[in-house]
C-alpha cells in the first residue's frame, strides 16, 4: 500500500476493518440519510508533527488503490492535506471517524517519538520504545514509533530476554542467573535490569548481551559508560522526559528506552473537510 | 467481579485475555526461567489520579475471585496499594505488563476526565466523551470516563443520529434534514450541529433533540443560552482545554464535549512490586 | 450490490458465506459427481409476494457482478423469474439450498410485512417489527421488513430504552423512572409500556418520547389518541394479526408494532431449475 | 444439562451467546436502570405445543446448574410453567428476548412437526425434515424436529449423496449415475430423485439405497410402492401438507419429507412473567 | 486454481493464511533486511514421490494467477521443477518454509499411498485413508491421499456409522445393534467390526452395509471372501504395511485401509532455490 | 494440568477442543447408539518410545481434574498404561481418536528426539529441532522435541534473524549484511548461514551470533571447529539422520539441527481398550 514505510505493519487491514465494522454496527442512520449524495472531501493536518497511518486512513476512505499526498514519517504543519478523495458522502462520512482515529493516535505517537530523537540527535545515542503500549494496539504504535525515527525494543515478551532481580534471587546469584537465559531460547539476546555500577560490571562479567541502566541518575550513568561503553550495549530507562532525555543521552550511554511514546502521546489533531 | 463499577463494560474478559495471548505467544522465556519460584506483589499507583481497570488487572494476575484494595472510581495517591497477592513467580511476571497496560491507560483516562469534572463543578454542565477514541479501546474507555465522573455521549454510529452540513446540504434545507433524521430510526434522537445563533434556532424549531454548538465563543454560546436554554439540550464542543473549560460551561450549556478525554490522556503511572 | 435496497443489511456477506461452509463442510459429494458439466439455470418464484435477499442469492450463485432480474421489495409471481445464469453445475448444485433458504426466509418476511402494511394503508398508522427475531437473522429480518415496506424499531438492546413495570417499581413511580431512563443514555428515546389511559397521560407528562400501549383494546386505544395523538408517538402493540390491524389502525395510533412479522412469517417458495 | 433429550445438538452454548452478545452489544441501558433489583420470573407457554430449547433458555436465564419444569419433548398447554427464577432484575431483562427467541421458533418447529407425526400415526410412515432451514439455525432446527418426534434427514450436502436429472444427464443414464454416485464416498447412502415408476424402477435396479418419489400424485406413489415396497426405502416428497399428509403416508411410502417444519413453522408463543 | 486435482480441497486458503500469519507474527525480520531486493527462485523436489500441494505453494508464494509447472498427482524426480518465479525476495523468503512445510507433508502423504496403490495394483483391491491424521490436516491429508490414488474413506465422526465390541454390548447382540445403527442417520451406512468369520457372518446377515475385518490373517481373510465376497464390501485393517499388503490384497478383500498414510508418511523433501 | 512437562505449551487447550469440534460436527452418529451405557477404559502403548501429549488426552477424555499414569517426557513399552477412567462410553468413544491422533504424533515426535539425543550422547554437541513442522502444529510439536530432550532452534521468522545468500548480496557484502542484521531487532541474536571454512571466518569475523553450516562435510566441520570452537556457537545442518549424526556430533560442533524430528517422525502406536 501507498502512504506506509517499510515493512508495513502486520495485520492493519485486519484491525482496521474490525474497528470501523465495530462503528457501524447494524448500520449508521446519520449516513443513511444522506442517500446517493457525493461529496469531495480532505484530511488536513491541524498542528505540527509526523505522519504515521496515513496508508491505513486512506485504504480505509479510498481502498486499495489510494495515493495520499503525504507518507508515513513526513513532517506535516498545520493545514498540510494528507489525503484528498471523492465519493458517496455516505460512505465517507461513516468512515471518517475510524479513519481519523487511526491517524491521531498513531501521528501523535510519531509526532512525540520525534522530538525525543531530536533532543538527541546531537549524541550517537538512540531512542527505543517498550512494552507500555495501548491493549491492542502494539504493532501498530510501534510502527509509528519507527515512523517517528525511533529503533523498536522487543514487541513482546517471547522475543527477547530479560533478566531482572527475581530472576537473580531465583537462579541464586546474577551469574547463574544469566547463565540459565543464556541457554533459555537459541536465538533470544538477554537483557539484564541493573541499578548501579557494581551490578553493572557482575552482568556484563557473566555475559550480559544488553545492559538496561535502570533508574540511575546521570553520574552513575556516566561511570557505567567510562568501564563498560563499547564493550555491551547499554540501555538507560526510568523517569525520562523531554526534559532529561539530551542530558541522559550525553552520558554516552547507547539506548534511552522511553515508555512515554507510545503510553502518553497526545493525539496530532486531524480534520476532515467535506466540500 | 470485584473493582468494577457498574455497570461493567461488556467483552473485558475476551479482551483482556486476547491481549495476554498476544503478548506470550509461543511463550515467555524470561518467566520460564523462574520455574517454581513463589512471590509476593503488589501494585502501587505512582501519582495522583483516579482508578479505573483495577478489576481487570485483578482478573488477570489473581482470577475470578480476587479482591481489589480499591475499586474503580475510587481516588489515588502515590503509593496507593490497588492490589496485592502472592503466586508464582512466572505467572506474576508475564501478566504483569498486560495487567499494568489496562490500568495505566484507563485510569490516565479516568483520571484526565475526573479534573475536567472538577473544573466545571460549580455548575450544572456535565462532561462528555466523544467517539475520538483509541482504536479497539472504545467500550474500555467509556468505562473509564464513567469511572472518571463524566457522561458517556453515544458509543458509535449506530446510537445515536447526528445532523451535519452534509445533511443540510443533501435535505435541501435544514428543516428538511432533521424531519428526514427524525424519522430515520425509531428510538434514536437527532442531535443537530449548528455554528450559529440563527441556526441554532432554525434546528431548535425544526425539532432538533439536541443542539452541537460547534467552535462557538463563548458570547455565542451564551447567546444560544439565552435564546434556547432549558427548551432544548445544548452541548458546546470544539477547542475544549482544561483552560478553557470552565468559562464555556459558564456560558449555562448543559454539557461540554471533550475529545481529549480519549485520544489524549496520558498514562497514570503504576508500579507492580516483587517481594 | 445490485438487487438490494438501500442501505444494505450489514455484514451480509460473511453470513451466506459461513452458512455456505456450513452445508458444504469437508465436500459436497453429489456435486462432485458432475465434474465439467456446465448448465443454465434460473430461480423462479413459486407464489405472490414480496422479494428480499435477491442481492444476496445473486451474490451466492453469481458472484460479484451479478444482476439479477428483480429488485429486493418488488413484487413477485408465481413464475417470476428473479435470477438466471450459466455456470459449472457442481458449484450451482452445492449453492442452490443456501441461496433458496435466504430467499425463502426473507421474502416471506417481506410478503407477510407487506399484507400488513397494506391492511393499514387507508390510516396513516406505520407497521414495525420488533425484537422477535429468528436467532442469528436479526439485521437480515429486519431488512427483509423494509423490503416489505414497514419501518424497523430498534435493532437491539443498545439502541433504544424501553422502560416497563419493573423498572417502575425498581425505581418508585412512572416519574422517577422515566426521569431516570431520560438521563440514562445520550441520544436515545424512551419508551414507555403501559397499560391504560391513566398510565399513559401519567408517562407522557413524566416526558416518556414514545407510547408503547401494551394489548389494550381498540375502546382503550381510541380513548389514548384522543387525549394525546399528536403530543407524543403512540405505538399499539400486543395481539395484532392480520384480521384485527386494521381496526388498531383505524383507532388513530401512529405506529403498531408486529412480532408475527419476524417470527411466524411462512417461507415463500422458490425453485431453481436447471437446463 | 438438564432440559434437554439426547443428543444435545452441538454449539448450542456458543450459538446462544453469540447472540446475547449480539443483543447487549455495549450494553443495554434499560437494564442498567433496574441498578441491583431482585425479581422473581417464571417464563409460561401461550399455546398448546411441544417444548424445545427449554434447556437452551435455562442456561441463559440460570446457568449451568438449572433445572427447568419441562424436558424438550414435553407437550405444553396455555399456562404450562416452563421454567422459574430468581436474580437479578437487570441480567434477566436482559437476557429474557434471547431466551424467548429460541423458544418459541424451536418449539414452534417441534409443535408443527408434532403434528405431522400425529397426522400419519395411523400408519407405519414417518416424517423426515429437510435442509430446508433457515440459515445459521439448522442444527437447532433439526433437534427440534426430533423433539416433535420426526427423524432427521442428513444434516448437510456431506453426509449423504442425492442423484438428480442432472447427475443423469452428466453421467449419461441413470445406471451410470447411480454407479458413480455408489463409488463416491465410502460410507454413504445414494438417494435418487424419480419422478415416474419407471424411473424407479430402473433407479432401484441400478442399485440406489433410497428413492426419492418427488411430486408424485398418491396414485402414483401406491404404484411404486407395489412394485418396490420392502425392497428400498421410499420417501415421498413435494407439495406435503398437513391436509395431504395423511393419504401420503396411506399409499405405503416409508417416509414423507416436509420442509415446512423447518421453513415456516410459526413461532410457539411463551411469555416471560416477572414478580 | 491451478495445480490442484478435483475437487480442491475445502478452506485450504483460510488454513494457508493463517500458518503464514503464525510463522511472520509482529514481522520477519530478516527478510526485512532485504529491501527492496527481487530475485528469481524455483521449488525442485528432491527425491520421488508424487506432488500434492503444489496449488497451496503455488497460492502462497505467487498468487491467485500461478500456473505451477506440476499439478497435484504427477509423479516427480530428484530435480522436478513444480514452482517457478519472480518477485521480491523479501516476500518470497518469508513465505518459502510455510509453502514448503505444506508441500513437504502432503507429497510425503501422496508419495506413501502411491507406493500402497501400487503394492496392490495386480488385485482389484482398493486403499483407503483412515480418521488417525494429523490434527488440523485431515481435510488436506485426504485430498493428498487422493492425489497418491486411494480412495478416502470416511472423513469423521458425522459421515459414517461403524459400530463395534461396544455397540454390541450396549445393544445386546450384533444383530440388535446393527438394526439400531441402520436407523441412526438417514444417508449413513453402517460399517460394523467383527474379528471373526462366525461374526461377519452374522454381521451380513443382520444388514451390516460394509465389513471391517479387523487384524484377521490372511487365511482368516480369505475365508470371509469365499463366504461373502461380492456380497457385501470387505474392508481389511490392521497390522498393514508395505511387506503385507500385497498379500492382504491378494485374499480377496475389496478394500484395505492403512493408518500409516496419514500419520506416518515421511515428508518428501523439497528446496527453494533462488537465484 | 498433570502429564505436562514444564512450560506447557500455549493454546494447547483450544487446538484440541477444536479438533474435537471438528470431528463430530453436527453429531457422532455412532456414538449416539451407545445411549447411557458407561464403560471403563484404558491406554496402551504399544511400542518402545518416549511420551508426549498425555496430559492432552487425559483432558480430552477426563477433564482438569485428569491424573494421567505417565508424563510426558516419561519411557513407554509395549504395554504401558497412560491413561484410565471410567465413563458414558459415548462420550469415550467420541472423543477416542482425537486424544489418540495427539498422542501418536507427538510421541512419536518425541521419541525419535530421543534416539537422535542418545545417539550424540558421548558428545557435548545438542540436537535441535527446525520450523519444517507440520502446519498447524508447530508449537506442539515444539513441545514435543522438548518431551525427547532436545532443545528448541526459533519459534518462527520473528525470534530470531537467519543470515543467508541472499543477504549477503543485497548487502553487497557479508560484513555489510551481518552489520545490518545485528542493527535490526533489538534483542534476536544473528544466525549467518555459511558453507565453508572461509566464509564462517569472515562471518566470525564479521560479528555472526551463531554459525549455521551448512551442507558441510566432516572434514569441513572439524576444520570450522580447530578454528572457531569455543569462539562462536556452532551449528551443523543438512543431510542429517540416525546413521550420520553421531559423527557429526564427534566433529565437535555445539548442535545439530534436525528437520526429520518435525516433518518425518512415524507415528508412536496407543491403542484405546474398553471394557
Amino acid at each position: 500500500m501507498k502512504g506506509f514505510i517499510e515493512p508495513e505493519p502486520t495485520g492493519w487491514k485486519e484491525h482496521a476493518l474490525a474497528e470501523l465494522e465495530d462503528d457501524i454496527g447494524p448500520g449508521d442512520p446519520s449516513a443513511a440519510l444522506l442517500e446517493a449524495t457525493r461529496c469531495e472531501w480532505r484530511i488536513e493536518a491541524q498542528a505540527e508533527g509526523i505522519a504515521a497511518a496515513v496508508g491505513i486512513a486512506a485504504w480505509l476512505l479510498i481502498g486499495d488503490d489510494a495515493v495520499p499526498l503525504v507518507n508515513d514519517g513526513d513532517a506535516l504543519s498545520p493545514g498540510t492535506i494528507v489525503l484528498e478523495g471523492e465519493g458517496r458522502a455516505s460512505e465517507v462520512l461513516s468512515r471518517e471517524r475510524t479513519a481519523l482515529n487511526y491517524l491521531m493516535l498513531l501521528s501523535g505517537t510519531a509526532s512525540l517519538t520525534r522530538k525525543y530523537v531530536q533532543a538527541v540527535s546531537h549524541t550517537s545515542c538512540r531512542i527505543l520504545d517498550t512494552r507500555k503500549t495501548v491493549p491492542g494496539m502494539r504493532r501498530l504504535q510501534k510502527y509509528a514509533v519507527r515512523c517517528g525515527g525511533a529503533k523498536n525494543h522487543r514487541f513482546a515478551l517471547y522475543d527477547g530476554i530479560m533478566v531482572k532481580d527475581n530472576h537473580i534471587v531465583a537462579a541464586g546469584s546474577v551469574e547463574a542467573a544469566i547463565k540459565r537465559a543464556k541457554e533459555a531460547r537459541y536465538l533470544l539476546r538477554t537483557e539484564v535490569e541493573v541499578t548501579s555500577l557494581d551490578m553493572a560490571l557482575r552482568a556484563h562479567a557473566a555475559g550480559a548481551d544488553v545492559l538496561l541502566l535502570d533508574n540511575m541518575s546521570c553520574e552513575e550513568l556516566k561511570s557505567v559508560v567510562i568501564e563498560l561503553g563499547g564493550k555491551v550495549p547499554l540501555e538507560a530507562s526510568g523517569g525520562v522526559s523531554l526534559e532529561t532525555v539530551a542530558k541522559i543521552a550525553e552520558t554516552g550511554v547507547d539506548f534511552v528506552s522511553v515508555g512515554a511514546l507510545t503510553h502518553s502521546a497526545p493525539a496530532l489533531p486531524f480534520h476532515l473537510e467535506v466540500s
